[in-house]
């Protein structure tokens, strides 16, 4: 069997399984009171320590897989690069700290595509706190960038595996933005003014919800993911490792009124299926959320609401009153497009 | 310019300026006691917490850059993923806790073959307490693998920069096998019985010295970094970190009988070029030295002396009392060969 028939998430759940299961090394943190509490398959591993709970993750970028020259300058292939690896500290509620950064590099690649690549990590870091303070740089016949990031958090940390039958569903802001921006820029599609500007911005500049996370967990909320493969993909991620289902209502998905405007029917389909937002999805009792959403600096909506389903399956009501099953369909690059019968009718 | 004018440890030097020198951010360790202590530049970052020293490293293994399939087994490839960086924190003289695992993989990848490296992982985790908690895996043309490690430590972190003239020179065993060993798999060199084993094993398989930088640590050494790219280059690292010289004797430098077995005009060629040897070089004043020497697991010897000569320069005395300069001489990936003025006589 291939990579490419099992797919990224089959591969992932095999190769877990066995890390967790083999595992039976000595515990190096036990005796400095270190304790392992969220292992493999959430948006961070994550330990306590005598003062506090720390956060550990990493994101890769390969060029011509996660991005292209034409559709992402150098500069934001860096912010990209750290965002991507921010929001998974801002999904579990907490701040990040310190990163390394692996280059992986053909021999003639530019030190002035690399230098300014540098100023867009520079850019992020100062604005959300994070340090570089190592890293490594290989050859390699293609260009890559994996970024490993370390986070703190002083309280519990935000899981996918705690929703519940009875929780609404929220997300932080505007879905679909980012993958509007990339459509506009591989099709190049015509947008009115100003919205072009917008799509792109979202696409190259994404703005992890590291203080939305900080809210969230602070507000009592304990369940959230970031949204980096897609709203119904995500949330059926975030179903499975919770064991439910999920109901959405496509009216109440919060969609840009620029994102309407450039792609009038097609909106929703974006903000469903288009990934990068990097926004939280998050899950709490009513009584939570109404507490909540009003904290939330950005904006926030409630989209739907947790159920006692299959695992893992998302259901879409739409204006007319129909439902459709829309989870998982995001994006697999080892497999290409979703399958048909899994795309937004 | 390009990064092949460059070479890999130039653009090293003008990034790691960048983010240091650049870094403006918030730091969200600080509030928690959290204190950076060892920057960028160093084996491993580290950084004080309330209740111990944690340290953070990278490495990565490119296909046809750092082996190839008929050189290491895939198994092998999963040793030595994890070796090469357990080793970076034995050379802080801390202990491995927690590992994330990227792949970037090409979508014929065999699933067997990814088990396979999963499982020499797991043997090398499981020997030296490290737990793999997440990771990431990527489409890509070219298989690699990056891993990314934390560690402990309750003491002072073992520092490249802290060299003094007068202190002597160790390493913590024989020196040149691994190279011996690719060399011999490479030219297809016949060897004697034995030899071709041990020299096979100690390329597929390196102990990180673990043991040995905690002896070091426990002990009053100040000064240590791991040999990963030959112990002339990486002694001319340590002695620039550490702005100073130093002078190395030809028949201190340990080298193993197997080695000279199967190579006896080049074994030396091999003991101060070769890397992968994932020993720990280290210094310390005679008075020191003399004291650790004894308990070092698997024997150590010293090797030479520093020097306040020019920062970086590796002197090699040999047995004819001639002095030439040995370093750096260390293979740099995008450079390819070392210049020929720089190669043992």
């Amino acid at each position: 069997m291939q990579v490419k028939d099992l797919g990224e998430f089959g591969l992932i759940e095999r190769l877990i399984d066995m890390a967790v299961r083999q595992r039976a090394g000595p515990d190096n943190g036990g005796p400095l009171g270190f304790r392992l509490t969220v292992d493999a398959g959430d948006d961070t591993a994550a330990w306590r320590t005598g003062v506090a709970t720390e956060l550990f993750t990493t994101d890769t970028m390969v060029e011509g897989v996660h991005f292209t020259r034409e559709t992402t300058p150098w500069r934001d292939v860096g912010w990209k690069s750290m965002a991507s690896n921010i929001s998974d500290i801002a999904a579990m509620g907490g701040l990040p700290t310190y990163a390394l950064v692996t280059l992986g590099l053909p021999p003639d690649t530019a030190v002035a595509d690399m230098e300014e690549m540098y100023r867009g990590m520079l850019e992020i870091n100062n604005q959300y706190g994070v340090a570089i303070v190592g890293g490594d740089i290989v050859r390699s016949p293609v260009f890559f960038i994996t970024v490993a990031l370390t986070g703190v958090q002083d309280g519990q940390p935000l899981l996918r595996s705690t929703a519940r039958p009875g929780d609404q569903v929220g997300v932080t802001g505007y879905v679909g933005s980012s993958g509007g921006g990339l459509r506009l820029m591989l099709d190049k599609t015509a947008a009115p003014p100003g919205a072009a500007e917008y799509l792109r911005q979202a696409h190259r500049r994404p703005q992890p919800a590291v203080a939305q996370g900080r809210v969230l967990a602070q507000a009592g909320v304990l369940t959230a993911m970031d949204i980096s493969d897609g709203l119904a993909d995500d949330l059926s991620k975030l179903c499975k490792a919770s064991g439910v289902s999920a109901r959405i209502s496509a009216s109440q998905v919060p969609v840009h009124p620029m994102l309407r405007a450039a792609f009038p029917s097609q909106c929703l389909e974006l903000a469903l299926g288009g990934g990068e937002d990097y926004l939280l999805l998050f899950t709490a009792p009513p009584h939570v959320m109404a507490q909540v959403m009003p904290q939330l600096p950005e904006g926030a909506a409630v989209i739907g609401e947790i159920l006692a389903g299959p695992p893992g399956q998302v259901l879409l009501a739409d204006q007319a009153g129909r439902v459709w099953p829309v989870g998982p369909a995001g994006w697999d690059h080892f497999r290409g497009d979703p399958a048909p019968g899994q795309t937004i009718p």
